[in-house]
């Protein structure tokens, strides 16, 4: 295999002109709690099913989103989104209302960074002019999808992670305001065989490994180049486990990584075991804490690796194990070449 | 709303180099059975599950591409591919050894459309050399998922469709050899409130209509303009109802409109009722049928319009309607500019 392919730095870097985030009470609970723009307590969000109620959250986010950017949906030539949900119908029933031309996209846990690597592009070539970004998981709909009704009162292992209630949405342009996108790279596939469905981490950790990699190796940069990287939601099973694999390769992420489903909640208050996970984790941390940072010049360099487990529980009772990919983003505040890049 | 907004024509036209079509027996049975690649007459291709069968359908079918391209898989730059199974698990395990980086996407039967769609703008633009557009239906995984197990018998309505067991794949690169893509039109959500899950065609045709039209308007062309309009799977009453729609808008489509639902069976010796339906319909009659007599020049110019329900079994339990999307691609046998375009 080609060591550095779809690893693309964009001609004409876009900007991230506006964000929005959303999420349900327990996440606005934990010490991210003060950064998003919607803290909802009503976790139906005023709706009489779950799958009603996130739809209904990724409405919410699209509104504030246009409301942050100034926009008409009439503004946008298309949104790129995706959820957890079978058939994706968190992001159709929640944007139908719209007409905004709309591309499902699929990457379970890793959509964000897979709509902002596609929307990027789009915006780059001059193709699209404005393109938003919008995903989100709740923990009710994904827990009587991939799990048990909540009625069952399922007991959770160590290893498990907490799909959170949370949404986030991006809007990318070409503008001279940070900040910008000036590189992205594809996830390939990984499969190291695991099987257990509660140990997410470990399914998605090889995934990440490979595409930070073969970001670092195609563009020369070393992990002390950039301020952070931000994986999606490997948890703390996962995030060891990521040090552990670069380690190997000669790449110490242990000084400037950080994980969005660990940052998500304090395990020792919330009982939420190995960390947050959901297409919403990574993608409300993103939009509320991380792009504020990146605009302000806080943070002036950041990978965004946004990594989803590729199972299906019909495919886990069938015994099969878990692929996994990870998809890469990377933002900066400054629209130039510097860090070797 | 822009009337025109995402129609998108493409600078650098790519080419579709290679192409590639497997379908199951009943499908090679019917009128297109000779066009197809492979005709597998064991419907569980050898797997122990209907899910497994799908996934080694897709597999095979890249496969067959890889070997009509004479290429490895290395030399392909991404994979954008999807299905109708939940978290499009056909796709990610049918793909997962190829270490290709793999794009996952949902439009439900729109998806060979929406693929074709943004892999020919990250060609076109130079990011992607070479990219591959795959997908994939099969009659008994998506009879369990979306209706009923095979083993109740359940009877069918007469505006029912049936999900074709086919697979489709395309080669996108830049080069300057026939077929070309020439424009895209991204889909609008379109939901006219029908909640008969068994009646897709109605559900679908406003969205093929209002792509259709946004095409025709963007461009400036009319439908005598193209050798033919090629929906995906509106079936009999779907198609019925696209002409009714364009024709209230001025635009008689009836002379050269084509409905790969409508021509994968016959109805009066195999009891399909409305036609077929599943991403892997148009995908199939599209690479098996159409791309070689673009290639030969046989046709000159065709718009490909793959519509897709976006409903789930779980949405429809509870009693919503049925949002649908169409994506188009213009194909022509020339890299010109003619007909008005």
């Amino acid at each position: 295999m080609n060591p550095t392919h779809s690893c693309i730095l964009l001609r004409h870097p876009p900007s991230v002109s506006a964000w929005a985030s959303t999420v349900g009470k327990k996440e606005g609970d934990g010490p991210m709690g003060f950064c998003f723009d919607i803290v909802e307590s009503d976790s139906h969000f005023g709706k009489e099913s779950w799958e009603q109620a996130e739809s209904e959250m990724q409405r919410r986010t699209m509104q504030q989103l246009l409301l942050a950017a100034d926009c008409k949906p009439s503004d946008l030539d298309a949104v790129f989104a995706g959820d957890l949900i079978n058939q994706c119908t968190s992001s159709t029933f929640g944007l139908r209302h719209l007409e905004i031309p709309f591309f499902g996209i699929y990457g379970a846990c890793s959509t964000m960074a897979e709509g902002l690597l596609l929307a990027s592009l789009c915006v780059d070539s001059g193709y699209l002019s404005r393109a938003a970004v919008l995903t989100s998981s709740h923990f009710s709909s994904a827990e009587r999808q991939f799990r048990f009704p909540l009625s069952y009162g399922a007991q959770r292992t160590p290893n498990a992670q907490w799909t959170c209630t949370a949404s986030g949405a991006a809007l990318l342009e070409r503008s001279d305001q940070p900040p910008y996108i000036l590189g992205v790279c594809g996830g390939i596939v990984r499969d190291y065989g695991i099987t257990d469905a509660n140990n997410m981490g470990a399914a998605m950790a090889p995934a990440a490994a490979d595409t930070i990699l073969r970001y670092l190796n195609a563009t020369g940069t070393r992990p002390s180049d950039y301020d952070m990287i931000v994986t999606g939601d490997l948890g703390l099973v996962g995030s060891k486990l990521l040090c552990k694999l670069t380690a190997a390769q000669g790449f110490d992420l242990t000084k400037n990584h950080k994980d969005c489903g660990v940052m998500m909640f304090d395990n020792s208050t919330q009982d939420t075991h190995a960390g947050g996970s959901g297409c919403g984790c990574s993608a409300s941390i993103l939009c509320g804490y991380f792009l504020p940072k990146l605009q302000s010049g806080e943070i002036r360099n950041l990978l965004f690796a946004a990594t989803g487990a590729l199972l299906s529980p019909m495919l886990c009772q069938q015994g099969e194990s878990i692929p996994a990919v990870c998809h890469l983003v990377h933002f900066a505040h400054d629209c130039g070449k510097e860090h070797g890049v």
